[in-house]
């Protein structure tokens, strides 16, 4: 497989249809508008991604009262003004000196409840609080949790080509050397192979081998890996601007019989979630299809994380499949499903795949062999 | 020059000492305590650097009334109890489903006010602020500006290391070809060779080719650079931690006349912004002196930025030089002067070099030539 083309970019129409949608969201949500500051929202609502995310105030102000305003220091304005929804916007801008919260209380002052993007920063957040003190803030998790999470067509196409590149690099990886190397190396394998599948940027590479793959979040260190291991592999990234993210654990040579048995519970537990998805079936559903099958074999306890979470501009968003998330799923959403089962000191398993909500059920975007790979 | 060897790591102890000047100078500043999130500060204060900043809350607590303590997500406090400064610090970890906010009113419950990280997420600040609502908040910035700005020793050879691997890039550009290649491909040259002298992170490589270095802010685009071009170059990024910054302009065979007199002009600005440095002067008495050049050679209203910002642990911190800045110099703080000219539509001038404040003036750890360099 080599890299594909790249697909077209969305139009300033499909950007003006976003923005619309979002401001409706934002009334059915009982909020007066949007501020969107540099990030994944904004990237999605204009496809305008700044060079660095900086102390300088950027924000989109999304209000029915106006047309979508993008405020940006003044410095920043050509680039903003290249953004793929320029057409579709109105810019205004601040230089050094100039007090950017005033000039955001003209366009929103009138406000009594604005969604904001859950990474603004606090630096920003307090000092629009300052300048508008009767406006009520959310955060967009908590307000329009859903704003991103149904995928259309062309992001389904994107999200399907960063999961077959994705897939790919675990078909390489699967052949190179495992037994006498650091974790981090074969960490800068799955990288390499991300970026020559056509990845743009990475965003983890997790080699969690033996003991190491006990612990859900460890990246990939200094560890020596050795026959007989389990060794997890999660990785992905962006790819055309949208995310991967897999999940595969191998073992360096024969496996003992315990890590044959945690691996086909967890296979099995995957597989179960994945069968659970469908229309209207609620996000802890999934998750509690796959944590039954982890229970009932006895590993509940050591099944320390949620099941999954949405991916779309970025690799982490709603809807998260967790105990409690009531969320009807619909769809075109597109989201983990990630059992794992950890023993502390020993090994860990994790199997995942990108599923999105089909009318049939779950569609994978990850197709590779879920059953144990023996790697030298 | 090859890159250097990496110095030691700050110790538990240096944290720790860290950490009791950031209790003590919020003590002063009227504040309980500060909150940090992942970012900057909190690689300052206990070498924590989480492998992804991500909606789940993690924040290190630092009041007068407990030891410093870092709350973390269960699954990420393997990784963070790995940090340099684990031995002065308690932790507490909260579990998926858990309500983290919940935890941190235990921990901060009984303050009135409190700083928080500037780029601490909205989402988390709004939730402290749902759990806490008599706290009342303050950015870093606004509460303690100058927290890090006084750089000890080792910071100081961090910060000359990476000086110094810059200037040795910026020595290695002046040999590659530049007219017939686009912006993007010297961009790439620059990123390369900051990383072989020894950067881990690339923040920016601007390359600002004819009209494009009238945007102070472009990064690097697909113009093809052309002979008589006036090249803007700004690239930097981290080595062992700590921030690099430098900017020079060249020309692509001979430079014009109104090219040297602008690149002269900027030159003279950048000489007089860095004999403005001494312990005790204004930030804003930098800017002015800076700019009075500009202003003085008919240039005023083309110089649209403030002078200099400060560089340590990121590349862009407090002191900032700028009108109304009047926060003195001490002893030991670091900051970029970068006075620039920029011509709409025809090219842009930018002179920077990073400079740390002695007892007899400023040093300027970007040692190349400044005058106006002829490339191919």
């Amino acid at each position: 497989m080599t890299a594909p083309a790249a697909p077209e970019p969305f139009t300033a129409d499909v950007y003006a249809a976003r923005m619309r949608h979002a401001i409706d969201e934002a009334d059915r949500a009982g909020l007066d508008g949007i501020l969107v500051t540099p990030g994944p929202e904004l990237v999605w609502l204009t496809g305008y991604r700044p060079t660095a995310i900086t102390e300088r105030l950027t924000v989109l102000v999304l209000t029915a009262d106006r047309e979508p305003t993008l405020m940006v220091p003044m410095l920043e304005r050509p680039d903003a003004e290249g953004a793929d929804a320029a057409a579709a916007l109105h810019f205004v801008d601040w230089a050094d000196g100039d007090d950017p919260f005033a000039q955001a209380r003209a366009l929103i002052g009138g406000s009594s409840a604005l969604g904001i993007s859950d990474s603004a920063w606090a630096l920003h957040l307090l000092g629009l609080q300052d300048a508008v003190p009767r406006v009520a803030f959310k955060s967009l998790t908590q307000a329009l949790p859903m704003l991103r999470a149904v995928k259309d067509e062309a992001e389904l196409a994107r999200l399907d080509a960063a999961g077959a590149a994705a897939d790919a690099t675990y078909g390489e990886i699967l052949g190179v050397r495992f037994a006498g190397r650091k974790e981090t190396e074969v960490a800068a394998d799955l990288a390499r192979l991300l970026r020559e599948f056509g990845h743009e940027q990475v965003d983890f590479t997790v080699v969690g081998s033996g003991p190491n793959g006990a612990n859900p979040h460890h990246e990939a260190g200094d560890r020596t890996i050795e026959e007989g291991d389990a060794v997890v592999l999660d990785f992905g990234g962006l790819m055309h601007g949208y995310g991967s993210d897999t999940s595969r654990t191998v073992s360096v040579g024969e496996p003992s019989e315990l890590v044959r048995e945690v691996h086909e519970v967890v296979r099995l537990a995957q597989q179960a979630g994945v069968e659970a998805v469908a229309p209207g079936v609620a996000c802890q559903d999934v998750d509690r299809a796959a944590r039954r099958v982890i229970t009932d074999a006895g590993y509940g306890e050591q099944f320390i994380h949620r099941t999954g979470h949405g991916i779309g501009t970025t690799t982490h968003e709603p809807p998260y499949m967790i105990e409690g998330e009531t969320q009807p799923l619909v769809e075109g959403m597109c989201f983990s499903v990630e059992p794992g089962v950890y023993l502390a000191g020993r090994f860990g398993v994790r199997i995942e795949d990108i599923v999105t909500v089909t009318a049939s059920g779950g569609r994978r975007l990850n197709t590779t062999d879920r059953s144990l790979a023996v790697v030298e």
